[in-house]
């Protein structure tokens, strides 16, 4: 948006109107998203025009061999993308406003009020790669919640962003009482660089792409960074599980969606039942395609697998491929999974009750599964109605992060006069009563 | 407790310690909890002769005027803090427990039930400064939620410091099921400096003392950090201020205990009404004791102001000083709030509700008051139950943090074999149905 130190006057204008958002009401920034839905589409000529030279440019790249045709894929915005962004801004207009609700009310004492109330957090840079409908995903929540966004997509798509940003400002317009710098778009790897910088004015960062970009972030920033780096989920198929549950999990999460971060990467077998379990769920994996790298005993009992490396636990394939492993018992599968897993997702497989509880309490990870397929971790799948990203902090929000994860709250206190001087011993106390 | 890179391992302990603790029951906890409200007591004896020790050290610093007389005076740890801290760890024995409480519950599909569960955080590392009370009020707080604990205090209290914590690891074995590594304590700075690189390890730090210390902690670290650097809170008379409300928060804001980061540090005046309300507010603040440092429109209406320093606006006094300034109107008091405030509360005095809400709504704190001293910002007063610290961070928790602030929560999903692949266009849909 502006050259060289000029980011920190983009982030300043964007606390400006953060600040100035906090006045706003549901109808006012349900106003600005209905505003952002007529601006689309009075712009879609442009907005595909721009597409249309960011996809002419990506097959030169493709031509040359310096861009794969999965990226260039990724990159169209035609008027089925327009459609489904659309529709997207009227959901985000139907959920409910998170922010001004009062959470939890205490009475301290006799006319002595205490809410909690929540609220916008604030401002929100996100980074994000290639698909540019993210533009318009992240911008309506962010509105929505009544926070200040700068934002930052792919170079690829940079024309494609910048027509699309061009006209959520315009539509932002439809609402008197909504800045127009609540939404703000950087174009270069330098402007991020200078945003990481801006730990005055950027309350969090949500980085959203492969694992590098999320690693560079989180290690030159002070500012809060929610996201993930990997995807390293596991099933554990535990001895008590069913075949056909095994299967079905098994094979959804590794091969429904391999590219992305809640497929599963690692497959772990109780040796007791592994002779039961493992040959029939190893070779369903290899008949859907999937390259097999097991452990020695897995090769023994499915010698068509390959050997697994020494890094394979660790590492995270987004591809059909799976390391499979066999463990003693329950209690090396969550050692396992809380050592080399990333915290992510990872899922049971077992008609043992006590067993599912067992491993719902000792797995360190935002989601853990009992007879599901790692693939439900999601927003939408949640129901949360929409996501801003996935999260493995420990603080904040964690695992699929809705509206609810880019509000924070503040406490409202209501009093008559009332002075801390006049509690203690012998004088007045609180009365505490929670309504 | 360990020299050179012994951290990590000292940290690794504790990360072993937080991922038993999650198998642990309210029972285990409190059973532990009792075991050191027992210990603490079969240890007087060493407790007392160690904090004599201490004393002794830190009167010979204070004759050679290397350490205050304040500071030495919080050191002592006699017979009265030790029935504090026992009350301390009864209070939060009868606190419930934080962890495995099911927050939220939904049907995605006939058969898949997904739960969001809180689970204890982690590993947490709190640094804290001299009063040596502080080590058991901190490791109760931690035991009860599930985290493991690396502590370290002040270095003047080293010896009662360890003498206590010896204590409370005996205590500890009361429960079986409670490792003993979940509470270490940690000796030096450098041992300090070592764990703020374990961020494999320590999922949130804790600085509880002076803003250097919290300065410095947060720009050498990668791991989160929950805590305030500064306590600059202000009181704005309003011009629909009753003035008898109006003395009486002002007063008891700046007065009541000044060292504090609760306590007020800048009054502002509507300059409409400021005629009938600064002279009688300011002069009560002259009898009894502050410094008033004003703006030259204050000095016009109270001669006996000293001027305010250029600086003063963002100054944290933690004395009996205030800055006084008058401003124009609510816009101009919002805008200098947000402009030199820390963000940690503010207080309006006013008659007028609306106004009352336009500064609760507009003012970007952690606590934002009406007619009622910042001096309630207080954990233990806004009815938490206790307090592990006061945060001005916007995400996660903010405001003062009471045992909530120490969890997290995990998303819990029980399937019968469920596939994402069996949903979408055609095929099943969610239900996404609220309990």
């Amino acid at each position: 948006m502006t050259a060289g130190g000029g980011i920190r006057k983009v982030a300043g204008a964007a606390r400006d109107a953060y600040l100035a958002l906090l006045g706003c009401t549901e109808d006012d920034k349900n106003a600005a998203l209905r505003g952002m839905i007529a601006a689309l589409g009075r712009r879609r000529g442009e907005i595909l025009a721009a597409n249309a030279r960011d996809c002419a440019a990506a097959d030169e790249l493709v031509a040359a061999g310096r861009m794969t045709a999965a990226l260039r894929a990724r990159l169209v915005f035609d008027d089925a993308k327009l459609a489904g962004v659309l529709a997207g801004i009227e959901q985000v207009i139907r959920l409910p406003d998170p922010a001004n609700r009062v959470l939890w009310t205490i009475e301290l004492d006799e006319g002595l009020v205490l809410r909690r109330v929540s609220c916008a957090l604030g401002v929100i840079g996100v980074v994000f790669e290639s698909r540019p409908d993210v533009v318009v995903q992240v911008s309506s929540l962010l509105l929505k919640a009544g926070n200040a966004g700068i934002l930052k997509g792919g170079k690829e798509a940079q024309a494609t962003n910048a027509a699309l940003m061009a006209a959520l400002r315009e539509g932002l317009a439809a609402s008197p009482a909504v800045p127009p710098d609540a939404l703000q778009l950087l174009s270069t790897r330098e402007e991020v660089q200078e945003l990481l910088a801006c730990d005055a004015e950027v309350d969090l960062l949500i980085p959203r792409g492969g694992k590098e970009l999320v690693r560079q972030i989180k290690s030159s920033t002070r500012i809060p960074v929610l996201g993930h780096a990997d995807g390293i989920c596991h099933v554990y198929v535990h001895k008590d599980a069913d075949l056909g549950k095994a299967l079905r999990v098994v094979v959804d999460a590794k091969t429904n969606y391999p590219a992305v971060c809640n497929a599963a990467e690692t497959i772990l077998f109780d040796r007791e039942g592994s002779a039961r379990l493992l040959p029939p769920v190893v070779r369903a994996l290899i008949d859907k395609g999937v390259e097999v790298r097991g452990c020695p005993e897995t090769r023994k009992l499915v010698p068509e697998a390959a050997a697994a490396a020494e890094d394979a636990w660790s590492t995270e394939y987004l591809d059909l491929i799976a390391s499979v492993r066999v463990v003693a018992d329950m209690a090396a599968a969550v050692a396992h999974i809380n050592r080399y897993g990333s915290h992510h997702t990872d899922a049971i497989v077992t008609e043992d009750e006590a067993a599912g509880v067992h491993f719902c309490r000792y797995i360190d990870s935002a989601g853990v599964f009992v007879n599901a397929s790692t693939r439900f971790a999601d927003g939408f799948r949640y129901g949360l109605g929409a996501e801003i990203g996935i999260s493995t902090n420990k603080i904040h929000a964690r695992g699929p992060v809705g509206l609810e994860g880019i509000v924070t709250y503040k406490y409202e206190l209501r009093g008559a006069g009332h002075a801390v001087g006049d509690y203690g011993p012998g004088k007045r106390s609180y009365t505490h009563r929670t309504r």
